[in-house]
């Protein structure tokens, strides 16, 4: 298979690779922590999560912290096996290019 | 500074990422023999080339092979550079995944 193939097209863009590289090492994570992680804004964080959630990569969890709503972060296997495989592919990638 | 910034925005197309590693091993290369290691549409190829041409990333040679126009690309020493910093950043990226 051709090289471009094996990369994954959801990874593409550095955002959604910070998130997933975050992701990989703390597997549950809340949005504000996440944000000053990547310095992030809130909108840029909020539509690159959203798209990583639409490809069923990583799952979000709504709940209280006493009276207070929090949001946090976690990969599903699927995103874990799909991310491992992206690295995999761009460690070819750098392989072949030096 | 923060693991995304360092990524380079211009390579974050993973058609990108090939054109750049074809030209960092191969310093000059013809459209037609991109085209088909990359196995890429002539649309798809052109518009990328043109996007990493305007960063100044890569050049365009057009000559002629006796009556036959041909043009041949080759990454600038900007290009080289740059890749060789994206290809850094991802290899620290993928280390951190890890």
């Amino acid at each position: 298979m051709n090289l471009i193939e094996q990369l994954n097209k959801s990874f593409d863009n550095r955002i959604r690779l910070g998130i997933m590289s975050v992701l990989m090492v703390n597997d549950k994570i809340d949005f504000i922590t996440l944000k000053h992680m990547l310095q992030l804004t809130d909108g840029n964080l909020a539509s690159h999560i959203s798209a990583l959630e639409k490809a069923e990569y990583i799952k979000v969890h709504k709940h209280f912290v006493g009276k207070k709503p929090q949001t946090t972060y976690s990969p599903t296997a699927a995103g874990k096996k799909a991310f491992n495989e992206h690295l995999d592919a761009l460690e070819k990638l750098i392989k072949r290019s030096k």
